[in-house]
């Protein structure tokens, strides 16, 4: 650990992480794991939850000290969507109508900053995976399915749309798949995610996804945690902006990673053979 | 059906779909089924088809008593391309280029309102699927492929430009596979269009590909229409409005869809554990 | 080659090509292989190699003698990314931060050069695909790759970033396989690029290859030169520019292809049965 500390400016401060409530919080040798945890609701996300998930996002924002974060759910089960269910009690009809409103949108708001996190976000999809919990799978940099997982967008079979989702549905799979799935409500397992794109690995058993998850951590740590953080910054802003613009700031976001510690770290590592600070196990 | 019309504000009146030479008509059970008809052209699309088609998706813009629109080829062929022999007869030169432009620039308004249309678009695809017709495939919400089905744009080898296509075929399955497709002309059948993502489902007899239909047509009666609409619309501005824009312009459905008829019937029927009244048979 | 000299405006002097001493040239019956020649540094492009490409492109821009532009590297790989080991000696910090700075733009002016080139771009792909070299094969209209090949995104596992590649990577396979490679730096061999939409083509043996080069060749020479370079021209257009504009455009080029010397050609051939004149072998 020292040889890291002297490396990098970390935060010598332990990690502010918020108290919560529906979700669990494991900090562990550069591994944040989050725990969606409302087994009872197959972790369907309440307002607390989608709070709890914000807050921990926003503390951990350009902290290096974790190299991943890991979003799982409790008791077999990935994420079944939104629990309206403690939504639209008491108040006016107008009031009820805001309340919707905002908690539709804030889910927008915490799948935004879940997609452009400092971190690699890895997600291990198992169970229901379901509207907002699909959503979620979504803006994960890695994504390790159960083959048995269980994927769809039920939305309109209930009435209601796929609203803050659909626009990272077709961010991941493009229109064509994303128009089936949503227009059906078709139900496709691990496989057929992996085939449509939606996630990277499938396994079998709880114990091969563990140890995928150990192969893909080896290569987040291979990696340059702020060379990671800023790529990731750049690919999602294809697209965004006019692409000779993106290829001028790419070239001075090049320009200070040579000239940054990692970069010179990088650099002298690969010329003594050895591997650079950032690889070693935290 | 007694209970759909007590449901929705359906329109009473019988739908006024319009007269036609080049295309049959047959709405059944809320879908309606579009076969190209001109078997001795390969169903190659003339002015009078395209105009036709649009006069079609213009009777049913935003008329949920249809839930499906199914398009397809009659005798065999899905679609072999643009019908030209008939476009340069007569008039000045000047007079001819004009009539070019606007033919082609009227098959891609066409194309244009059918991606666009309220209901899910559902294509058979067999035998020719080319040119325009390989167009048409790529705006359907769910394509279903022969086997043995030839896809191709062949439009280069005869030295002129698959212009309204392209933009539809890049939306479909990304400039990479559209480079490749467009450049060396080649053609492919139903399993690797399938692979490329420009169908979803492949079958081997013309009796399989019903069953398949139906299967897709059951999971359509599970949606509600409108939903469905609001959904496709949502999914068609991804990357043509700015992100936050769209997430707003989201929420504000989500909140209309949950106070809608639908959106009521669909969380009551939840809780009651039967099925909603749209996802009767109409 | 006469009957092709007659039909279409040839340049009749002999196309100059540059003088060039990190690659090799071989311009034969319409084939441009360029083959990048630095094995000692496994094809790895410093700052002459890169001006080289740049001054072949643009050399061969609308020149339409050439079909196709064939990309490999010397002595079984393709091309290791970028050799910067060249490049900071001497001047002062300023002075190594700008070369370094322009250094990287020029890459990514390079490679947007070679992505819009006339020709249909073809590359081979064997040994190591990586950073630049992966960022290359990106752009390639057809891309074929040996099994064994391999391919990765290295530069974060250096403390750097693949900045002017990530663009092109990500317009290839997309946000979600994009993420995945970037981050954990892992390398994927010829087939899984071709699961993931990097490359068309998979082949075994340099014989192989060579077969699969023949046949994408025959495609090539199907197709009307001109009429490639404009389709080629508004597929890269799409999502750049709005909607009904690009399709107002495309109806432009149609009428322009229609009554070219190609559109008229083609047309004849093909109601006389014959090859049109540029699918003769040149």
């Amino acid at each position: 650990m020292l040889i890291t500390l002297e490396f990098r400016d970390f935060k010598m401060t332990v990690i502010n992480l918020p108290e919560c409530d529906e979700i669990l919080l494991d900090n562990n040798d550069g591994v944040l794991t989050i725990t969606l945890n409302r087994p009872h609701k197959r972790n369907a996300m309440n307002i607390t939850l989608v709070e709890e998930l914000m807050a921990v996002f926003d503390a951990v924002v350009n902290d290096f000290t974790i190299r991943a974060i890991v979003l799982r759910g409790a008791a077999g089960n990935f994420c079944a969507g939104a629990d309206i269910s403690g939504m639209n009690r008491g108040g006016s009809e107008e009031q009820a109508a805001k309340a919707t409103w905002e908690f539709n949108r804030l889910f927008g708001r915490m799948i935004t900053k879940a997609n452009n996190a400092s971190q690699v976000v890895i997600t291990l999809l198992e169970g229901a995976v379901l509207g907002g919990g699909f959503g979620l799978a979504c803006i994960s940099d890695i994504a390790i399915a159960d083959k048995n997982a269980k994927f769809a967008l039920p939305e309109t079979g209930l009435g209601i749309i796929p609203a803050q989702i659909a626009p990272f549905v077709v961010a991941r799979i493009g229109l064509t798949q994303a128009r089936r799935l949503a227009l059906i409500a078709e139900r496709i397992d691990g496989e057929a995610a992996k085939e449509l794109g939606i996630v990277h690995y499938t396994t079998f058993t709880s114990e091969q996804q563990q140890q995928q998850l150990e192969k893909v951590l080896q290569g987040v740590r291979r990696c340059a945690p702020e060379a990671n953080a800023v790529t990731k910054a750049l690919m999602l802003k294809v697209g965004r902006i006019e692409h000779e613009t993106l290829l001028d700031q790419a070239a001075d976001a090049f320009c200070e990673s040579v000239r940054s510690k990692e970069g010179q770290e990088g650099t002298k590592a690969f010329l003594e053979k050895r591997l650079p600070v950032w690889a070693h196990k935290l």
